[in-house]
């Protein structure tokens, strides 16, 4: 007689229609109507999770968005009245996986609700080292932390003594990037939208400098102030005028690494970038990239960056709210620079 | 006795004022003030030219332009009622230097009159090889030749069977990294702004496809068109709207060589880029680059391109026109795209 299998109730964040402008907190709803069983399904290969931590993330805004026709895109689109899903901290329920087994930890990519069965497991990896905060594998242990990792490293070729800029500085990424320039030796200046945020950069994660954009009426002289000898490496988070403005700073042979664009993700049009003819008169290389090239580095960067953490040569500021509930607000501040570090939301503590 | 020495009549091109806008005929003028004593001063270190062959080149319009304070430009600008300086094909009447003789053939930067003192021979490099026609050192065996090399073979690093775009492809550097890419086994296809220069890349240099971008409302659709499987390496010649349109159709891991943008060099205010987005959505690599990166290549280039020329893999079309007189029409037809192939003017024979 085969077990009696345990269903639950499954709170759900669903989409509830393809959204335009900055995301509203209305735009994702908070639903109770899913069940859900506790088992991976006879027939079905996969990895039954309860979520513990979601990372909030600025590319799921492009997620949102009413999927052009034809559009190939690498992650689908969410759909009205579906769970939304995004980067996740689980622990394992019921797996029909080899790779995986029940009570194991893993972060990857799940639906945002409280249990998710996952079957394409190529973007789940398992959690090895639970001597940090699991929360941690949301962002420096995560997608944010190989981002910031792929990026600086290998897209930008750092060097002792080069000048780094960071735009978004305090975010989840930003953060990194700024702490690996300087064990790397470069001379660091970050951008943020708040003084607080500012400090933070300053006091917190050791910049060399910082300012707030907000309070900059000329990006160009700001930067001309921060880098009188020019910049040789930009890490670009938010594209638009700071790009334009960067662009006019930058030094002979510099290194451009576009992680994102999230001053543009909300903008019915993109803004336009005028200077790029500087790409020419400074021989520059701007390369756009994913984190999803150095998942195959998973392990590599775990060795460099988690004794960085034990000897807390590295910090990470992580702004955590609780319950599903508070996705869309969350979800929402993030467009608005509402966070302060990278923004998480607590599902369950185990 | 010291022998005595001849001076003659040097008709010159001289900026009348800093240029705005498109160049016009008028912004030059034609000054037989100038005279010249066709020996290298006793005091100086130089080379004395005869100037036979001069090379229109875009990146001439940057410097006609008034410079703002503090550019740090790699070359100077052109300055009101004194000659105008570029690229020419000399013969050496007298030198002082000891890499250079009488009756030398030469290549590189002088003034844009019929004789020239020299004294920054940084830029000079002596004619080896002359079983070519010589004005070719004004175009494929000069700054146009080292110019597509780099960008194609350097800086894009093609493979066999890819994909590949050239905007501008009839001129002096497109024409070549067409041939190039064929040369490498590359499906390549070009764009030009009229039925002349668009029959000239299928019927003379052997581009697989070849469009009038001048007659396509819709140049994200031209490309659909003729890149069904999208573009790997694009040549980038002229910015702007090519460029947008180009972006949505760039293969993953894309390469982009920013050669140059003559789409927007007469602009009071360049076009904004706007869908640099899809860097990040292809991880693309766009390089601004100068030919000037590889000169040290220059000998590795002749002994690549030297045997294509003599076996007719490669041809060359050259616009000519005759004499000093007729650099003002010259100049103000390279940015009307009036030239058809390089535009060369010759001044003397030998």
């Amino acid at each position: 007689m085969a077990a009696e299998v345990e269903v639950v109730k499954n709170k759900q964040v669903l989409l509830k229609d393809y959204v335009t402008g900055f995301p509203k907190e209305s735009d994702v709803i908070i639903s109770t109507e899913n069940t859900i069983s506790l088992k991976v399904p006879e027939n079905s290969s996969g990895v039954l999770v309860k979520n513990l931590y979601l990372s909030c993330d600025p590319f799921m805004r492009g997620l949102m968005r009413k999927p052009a026709p034809n559009s190939r895109t690498p992650l689908p689109a969410y759909k009205p009245a579906s769970p939304i899903y995004g980067f996740v901290v689980a622990k394992v329920v019921d797996s029909s996986h080899p790779k995986f087994k029940k009570d194991d930890l893993v972060w990857g990519l799940a639906g945002w609700e409280e249990y998710s069965l996952i079957t394409e497991t190529d973007l789940l990896f398992k959690i090895e080292h639970t001597d940090v905060p699991l929360s941690y594998y949301t962002g420096i242990l995560g997608l944010a932390g190989i981002t910031a990792y792929g990026g600086f490293y290998e897209v930008c070729n750092p060097k002792k003594g080069e000048k780094v800029f960071v735009s978004a500085a305090s975010g989840a990424v930003g953060q990194l990037v700024g702490q690996f320039a300087k064990l790397t030796g470069c001379y660091v200046v970050g951008s943020a939208g708040s003084k607080e945020k500012v400090d933070l950069l300053k006091n917190k994660f050791g910049f060399d400098g910082a300012f707030n954009y907000k309070e900059e009426h000329d990006l160009d002289a700001a930067l001309k102030r921060h880098f009188p000898q020019g910049i040789d490496i930009y890490f670009e988070n938010v594209g638009g005028k700071m790009l334009d403005a960067v662009l006019l700073n930058m030094n002979m042979f510099g290194r451009i690494a576009v992680c994102g664009m999230i001053s543009q993700y909300n903008l019915d049009e993109p803004e336009g970038v005028k200077n790029l003819m500087w790409l020419i008169h400074k021989r520059i290389n701007m390369r756009g990239y994913s984190a999803a090239e150095y998942y195959p580095h998973y392990t590599k960067f775990l060795d460099l960056v988690l004794p960085h953490i034990r000897e807390k040569k590295i910090t990470y500021v992580e702004d955590i709210a609780e319950g599903l509930e508070s996705v869309p607000a969350a979800l929402a501040g993030l467009f608005s620079g509402r966070n302060v570090g990278k923004q998480v939301i607590v599902v369950a503590r185990e």
